[in-house]
């Protein structure tokens, strides 16, 4: 077994633009966030230097017109007026997930297996902090890097959720059955709900992608397969809806 | 009382170009949703026809280039070679909505007050037709008109769900009451959970904006009001995965 093969891509040290007032004052408050320049019109520039004062981060801010925002920006990005240029966060290993969760008696992370648009995965990490998830673990190779459209869609909660990218998830998911992990796929063929699993202990929860749901090798490693209730009529659901209602039930006391 | 004012807006007459593979294959297999011609790529010719032979409907389908589609459709609209010209769908009207209900001992509706986001909204609808939600009602001042983002939104759902545009929220909340149903409204103040409600009989789940929540004359119109149980570190959810979760949670038998 290769372990650096599968060991995660600690720091891609690429640059992201972040947009918008929550993630960029989120990423203001993040003190891991390594940040190069704040860029924000003259109506927030109070509410900033507020944030910077209680932080004590000494990071440069531009006043600049709306406009300029807008073609610094992608089409269309909501900014309300504030941007940020920083590095990606830092991913987290495996190896730390699997510590973090020693000191859990119950605790459930979420694996995501080829689930690609960026505004999924970032209300998908907005639902991990929601409801109390302790990680996100992302195949590497199939998913989009961070950036400013999938902070958005986190409403900044990027900045608070451990993130890991491993290049092989059979054997991620191998190594969670060791650290004590009851894998649990998602998934629409499944015989039972999700609300018929036992909630304590360790859950590593799976969601495939929207089209074509886990692929069959991973599928094969889930301790159990189950589904949400839905009507007959309807396909499937997005998979950040679904993502967040598995995330709910598995969270509820 | 001014009936008038209240009662729905049955037709808008507006003509809307629907988008994507499934909102576009729904809106062919819907018989009251008034088509005037389809557009499609060659590669999808074969089954557009099988569908159209399925339905018997009589419908032009003119076979376009994808650059072409990529012109006629809002930029980043994902279309995936098929396109579709028709009519808005009728909405229905409150009267109907009740009488609907009065088939049905246990059943749900959604009331969304001030949401305003097309792609929110679509999301929504999805949820509801796979939560067997019974109708959908929107405040119609604030509320954006049927749309080809909403119509993807929904993955073609809009085509199943009975939606009720009023001009008075309020006035709706009494009829509903009046026709036997309670009314929960969904606010992270709440000191009590959406899992601790009955379940049983006609219920309203009325939502609010994401950034203000529901206005305070539509609250003080609730029976109860509930929240979900989010970390505190999280403001909120986005509208439509907290109206995911509701609706979950209320059809759970």
């Amino acid at each position: 077994m290769n372990k650096k093969n599968n060991s995660a891509n600690k720091t891609s040290g690429g640059s992201v633009l972040l947009y918008g007032r929550h993630p960029v004052l989120a990423a203001v408050n993040n003190p891991k966030r390594k940040i190069g320049k704040i860029f924000c019109t003259k109506e927030n520039v109070e509410e900033l230097k507020k944030s910077l004062q209680q932080t004590q981060r000494n990071i440069p801010l531009e006043i600049i017109e709306r406009k300029e925002l807008d073609r610094m920006l992608p089409r269309d990005a909501v900014h309300q007026g504030f941007a940020l240029q920083c590095k990606e966060l830092e991913n987290c290993s495996l190896e730390e997930i699997c510590h973090l969760a020693e000191a859990e008696k119950n605790c459930h992370i979420l694996l995501l297996d080829q689930v690609t648009d960026p505004q999924n995965i970032g209300a998908i990490i907005r639902s991990c902090v929601a409801f109390d998830t302790l990680a996100l673990i992302l195949q590497d190779k199939n998913s989009p890097t961070e950036s400013g459209s999938m902070a958005k869609a986190s409403a900044g909660m990027i900045e608070q959720l451990p993130i890991c990218r491993v290049t092989n998830l059979s054997r991620a998911i191998e190594k969670l059955k060791d650290s004590g992990f009851w894998i649990i796929g998602m998934d629409g063929y499944a015989t039972t709900y999700i609300d018929s699993v036992n909630k304590t202990g360790k859950i590593a929860i799976i969601m495939g992608s929207e089209g074509k749901g886990m692929r069959r090798l991973v599928e094969e490693n889930c301790d159990t397969t189950v589904k949400l209730p839905i009507a007959p009529s309807v396909e499937s659901l997005n998979v950040s809806t679904a993502a967040a209602i598995a995330l709910y039930e598995i969270n509820k006391k």
